[in-house]
């Protein structure tokens, strides 16, 4: 179901105000509504119009990828996105990273008393144009409402369930001395975008969220035989984060260069205003493929294929000499550890 | 793991302070040692332990149910259980509800800073300790940390898997006339011993939750060729909803005999003193089942070998006349539409 299709079919439940109560949480009559007038013709499909306890569905394979994970974004609408269109994303995403299909999402809600209906409209009409747009139907949710103060304004979890599509799914015990360390587009734009919104703080160049599902491009490195040995996308803790990860996971060094790494101007300067080091600034539309060398120019085509990987480029190599660490290669061809950040650099940036 | 080992082997993260710090929910450093020196020893098992962005599982059949539920319980600890074992019951039992036998769960934590990691440890006992009651695996989490006053102390949400054991799943629709409905065990407990706890209520004997899981009991129904027209736990809402739900979907009349519905003295008094109709008032342990007439009495029979079910009772029957209406027949033979109430008597029950 498109945006506008759901915008006009949806009617608003005006009787009891325009914003969420206390009883659209507790499981009677006003739940009841919310669900018949926003959910269910939104999600529109014919699991969720079941009504059940829980959702029957009967999956193409045994073999499937389970992710989860709550969104509690602040604020709940950015440049380039929302909390909905984000929690769909960040779902997709994680399922693709194991090389699997995304087939189903779950949502649930939590949700500040006094919360504005119409804005509930525009979040559930993210989700369903994320969803639509990847393919994956909403099958079940829930919704909770908290009395005001006990939550900020809104936040959803999501679960994903995918369908395996390699028999050997990449992970990061699977990468090699030699391979090539690919970065599917430019870092930092969604960390960037989110703490302008939240700052009021105005570029002169408008920063939009990378926030995007990445399934199709990772479908197609599939599809055209790629040996993938490990996918990870960039979130929390950014580029930097995910890099330690799969260094700790697979023993290996990561060398990193630092002049290859993809960045627009825009997240340069508005780094450098809030003194922040974008290798640690969230994307939600990027990731790493680690693939051995002779695969390194065909993923990059393929990637480049796409408007959300034009940046796409090779930024290092898999080494041996400092396991588990990630080195990062300066322009000036000096060598340093590039750690884990411990705690929060950007809290709340999913 | 049992309650006992898990609280020896998990170390407590004491350099950083005993509270959940925003750093916690960075995706960083402090991230990493809170899954690993809390929820990685505690869920212990082979797939978590990979540490992927999504779990990998190979299920026992493509039929499978899937639901979700978020947690906001206040307060987070009430008699006869915790937040922690409330979401896995409450998961587990929507499951079995549609005759799934539960295998899976998901937990997503969001945080309030400057939480106790020692209530956090204790939650996760709990959950520890009800999954593994119930034979289901914790494959995959998140955590969020928000800043303080953004959300009240934790919320959980869990989704759950489980496998469709039966080729023709129960459910309102198929509800026949002279079918007998049946109510598992007393009911109201849950609710009465979470408002008492919250308003410091002390009655003369201690009420507590009824919050257990029901997939023995429904599975043993299974067993002994019960014929399960309908099945449905007892949550928000209470009796009256469900079976509100049960007559709408079904379109059916609900008759209901006031007098046999199963209730404990001390939640009667409770709810007297509060202005509470127990009717309305959800339970976290009982269920209704809906069979016909013939396997009445051995459906009571098998429910009543549970201690959860040693309350179970016969409390009416379906019929035609009143089609999507509750009917309740009172002790002194008058008859009334039982409606679902509109709003919310108890909030923040589950």
């Amino acid at each position: 179901m498109t945006k506008d299709s759901f915008s006009l079919s949806c009617p608003l439940p005006n009787e009891k105000g325009s914003v969420i109560r206390l009883g659209h949480g507790s499981g009677g009559r006003m739940s009841h509504e919310l669900f018949e007038s926003i959910f269910l013709p939104a999600f529109n499909n014919e699991i969720l119009a079941k009504r059940q306890d829980a959702a029957i569905i009967e999956l193409e394979s045994k073999n499937i990828a389970i992710t989860t994970d709550s969104y509690v974004v602040n604020p709940i609408f950015f440049p380039g996105g929302d909390i909905g269109s984000l929690c769909v994303h960040g779902t997709i995403n994680d399922l693709c990273m194991q090389g699997a299909e995304p087939l189903y999402i779950t949502t649930s809600f939590i949700i500040e008393e006094g919360f504005a209906i119409d804005d509930l409209k525009k979040i559930v009409s993210s989700i369903c144009q994320a969803a639509s747009q990847t393919n994956v139907k909403v099958i079940a949710g829930d919704t909770k409402v908290v009395n005001r103060g006990a939550a900020d304004k809104i936040f959803i979890n999501t679960t994903g369930i995918g369908k395996i599509l390699l028999a050997n799914p990449p992970g990061a015990t699977k990468v090699n001395v030699g391979d090539s360390i690919i970065v599917s587009g430019d870092i930092g734009r969604h960390g960037m975008a989110v703490m302008c919104a939240r700052n009021s703080f105005e570029l002169e160049t408008q920063l939009e969220s990378d926030s995007a599902p990445l399934n199709e491009m990772v479908l197609q490195l599939v599809k055209e035989g790629i040996e993938l040995h490990c996918l990870r996308d960039i979130t929390r803790g950014g580029l930097a984060t995910c890099l330690n990860e799969i260094a700790e996971v697979s023993g290996m060094e990561i060398e990193i260069d630092h002049s290859s790494i993809p960045l627009i101007e825009p997240v340069q300067s508005a780094c450098e205003i809030l003194g922040l080091d974008p290798l640690f600034v969230a994307c939600e539309g990027r990731f790493i493929a680690i693939v051995p060398e002779k695969f390194s120019d065909s993923t990059l085509d393929i990637m480049r294929q796409y408007e959300i990987g034009n940046n796409a480029s090779k930024i290092g190599t898999v080494k041996k000499s400092a396991p588990g660490r990630v080195i990062l290669k300066t322009s000036m061809g000096a060598r340093r550890i590039l750690d884990m950040l411990s705690g929060e650099q950007l809290p709340r940036i999913c």
